[in-house]
């Protein structure tokens, strides 16, 4: 079913159709019916949500996944042949008109009600008027986005998918599809997958690229590769570790928004990016899809609007990564990990500044040395040798974004990684960049505790459903 | 470097930053500053094109990838350092300035010029004013971006990416991420990409998911999941084939545009929106980037403007498969394959279609059920039996949509594979969808005779560079 531009659209482009299609009644979403004046006859085809039968009058809710709201049918009962059953498909024909109740403005006064497919109320997992949990639900990867939660959080992610690239568009970003197969194994990730064809992979030592080839962890190599001639890039797909992880905040398959820019003059030139990048997606969202944002906020994160209104209006906060640590040591907190200069932060520490910070999202900058990868660009101090890294911590999820200002310079890579050097000869460039977690994202703005319930069909350890 | 939109909105957002922003001179882009008025004092950076010194005047071109326009340079001769040479990075100051010349409206009246990062012109494999053949580039994906053949290409395929996700946004499709990684193995789509964790791969029987699990090669299955609860649905995302092929149309990576729609009716339904696609974001690609489109037309497939004029002022036609085989029956051409009634069509069928049609993309339809996948919905007609399929055919590349109307009805299933069988229960629906291969179709519109130089990063047997 096309909106009504689409439709328009598809009749001009097509005009070549072997059979015309009929005029009337024009067929309309249950978001287009329900911006509708009224008095239009219309057809809208969906999804039976609820079935209320009174002695003459029978009421129907369809949804069509267009919106959260459904459409109130209004029947004589004669309609009703026993199959208007909750989740059975139906095509309504009838006219739009004002409705007296003050729950909607239109209404569809049917005339005609056909049952597309029938839905066995007894085998169908989802029960009439009951708020299954989302625990429950993770088990029907193919139809829990028929509940009112999944369809919300979905619709938000591509809503969401949308607002990030026109901001980096609007920003003059070049938008990169990052190879997926890779032969670079990156720093080391932890974890990762080996890929090999089906039909090889109990026999044959030849690779089918000649290499051994992996899943990407990480776009940030050939995004570097191309801010070496676009200048701003940007790559927005998945990316993978084989972790043995069950925690609420990992996945198999996951999704990272990477950018990477070049001749960038310090951090605050890539932190600027980031925090534009939250909050302009953020708002583009909360303007888009309100009553799906409300919906999440309302039920599966009471609070959450509050949370996320406070970290919109405020400046997203800058402490160093010694700061940090002195605030963690002067805390009255007691931490399974002791926190010490030299030491990475864990989630109880990341947790903790966040709220120090009034839980505005805090930038931790300039790491030691030696706890990140080689290619993050020294920045010569001292005692306290660090790198011009950079994390973003949010309330709730914690870490969100990771970054760093590249090392360009030459000598300084020279005795490192081979590969890495043949991309500083060439008319080299300060450049920086970051990644972006975009399943953490979506829980950040929501408040959605799992991950598995904001990515259509989840991958962890030991479920690949569908 | 931030556009000047992106870098007024970071500044905005961010305003706890550490250090202030030097407000003089301006940093621009390339495409800002060829946009400017002239008199502002501005700083670009980017990479030199080329080089002319004279006796008292020394001009530059600057490229940072914003657009395939350099900008022009004019300085001092003694400012010319000797390091100012073809492929390095350079920051340049001065003023805009009208200029004299009618190749460009501005130029840049250079104070100062600083070689940010050198290049080795021996060692560089580009060479100053060579057009190097594509094949040529191919062996340095890491540099390659850095010509204008590529840069051109690369964004234009990130125009079209957006162009994509704009028609569907636009027309009420919800945007889905399907799995990368799947348990399903499609409809033994050829040979498939197995995955495990690199450090079982020798090792260990147990799976990481439990069970096998391979890279998808459609997201047509967990779309069909989507369509039946937001009705229109898209995806658009690597797909993945294991075939040892070496042609110029085939790659182990590749992208696809994949959508499908429930309560269609028609294959009418189906093709409005294939056309749609194609024209709209076509449309849109050469209205935002005219000389990137226009730099291939004219270097790499020459009269590939007029074809493609003419592909999207007409209407595009539709013949059935038997329509087809009729028609190359006739044919005074000998195939090496002899067309019949029950056989694939092959390239060289394919491509005498489209020629018969006028160089107009044809749709062929209602091919014969014994050809297609079980899942293509039955025409019970007779004595020849077809199903309800599609294929858009273009001139130069073949096929480049495949799509169908779906089997709903439970019965013609029954028999069939229990997995999809699931997807019917609940409230089935009568619906279609169709993918269109990303490449092929950047391929079409732009002229570009191999599918290696219009992706980023080609993946394909015995290469899998960085």
């Amino acid at each position: 079913m096309l909106g009504a531009r689409g439709l328009l659209r598809g009749l001009r482009a097509c005009s070549s159709a072997p059979r015309p299609r009929r005029a009337l009644p024009a067929r309309l979403s249950v978001l287009a019916a329900l911006g509708a004046a009224g008095g239009e006859r219309i057809k809208v085809q969906g999804w039976i949500r609820s079935v209320r039968s009174q002695k003459e009058v029978l009421f129907l809710h369809v949804n069509d996944g267009s919106s959260l709201e459904s459409l109130q049918v209004v029947a004589d009962s004669s309609l009703d042949n026993g199959e208007l059953t909750f989740g059975s498909s139906v095509e309504v024909q009838g006219q739009l008109v004002q409705s007296p109740s003050r729950m909607q403005n239109v209404e569809l006064k049917a005339e005609k009600i056909e049952v597309v497919g029938n839905c066995d109320a007894k085998n169908f997992p989802l029960k009439y008027k009951e708020r299954h949990p989302l625990e429950y639900l993770r088990q029907y990867p193919h139809l829990r986005c028929r509940t009112n939660a999944l369809s919300s959080i979905l619709r938000i992610r591509s809503e969401a998918t949308a607002a990030i690239h026109s901001f980096f568009k609007e920003s003059g970003f070049v938008h990169i599809h990052t190879p997926i197969i890779t032969s670079n194994d990156c720093e080391g990730a932890g974890e990762i997958f080996q890929i090999e064809p089906s039909s090889k992979i109990n026999g044959s030592d030849e690779n089918f690229f000649n290499v051994p080839a992996f899943l990407t962890v990480s776009g940030q190599l050939h995004l570097e590769v191309m801010s070496g001639a676009f200048t701003q890039v940007f790559t927005f797909g998945p990316t993978f570790r084989a972790e043995n992880s069950q925690s609420r905040r990992h996945l198999a398959e996951f999704y990272m928004v990477e950018a990477e820019i070049s001749f960038v003059e310090n951090l605050q030139d890539i932190m600027q990016v980031m925090e534009g990048l939250f909050k302009t997606a953020t708002m583009t969202v909360l303007s888009n899809c309100p009553e799906d944002v409300e919906l999440c906020h309302k039920f599966i994160a009471p609070g959450q609007k509050d949370r996320l209104d406070h970290m919109l209006k405020n400046n997203f906060l800058i402490i160093s990564y010694t700061e940090a640590i002195e605030i963690l040591k002067k805390a009255s907190q007691n931490f399974t990990f002791t926190p010490e200069w030299g030491a990475d932060l864990h989630t109880e520490h990341e947790k903790y500044l966040v709220k120090h910070c009034g839980n505005v999202p805090v930038f931790v900058i300039n790491y030691p040395l030696t706890l990140k990868p080689f290619y993050m660009r020294d920045n010569e101090d001292g005692p306290q040798h660090t790198v011009a890294a950079v994390d973003l911590l949010v309330p709730g999820v914690g870490e969100l974004f990771g970054g760093s200002l590249r090392e360009e310079r030459y000598h300084f890579l020279e005795q490192q990684l081979a590969r890495y050097l043949d991309l500083r000869q060439f008319g080299s460039v300060p450049h920086g960049g970051f990644g972006m977690g975009f399943e953490r994202y979506l829980q950040c703005i929501l408040g959605v505790d799992n991950i598995k319930d904001v990515i259509p069909f989840p991958r962890f350890p030991h479920s690949c459903l569908l």
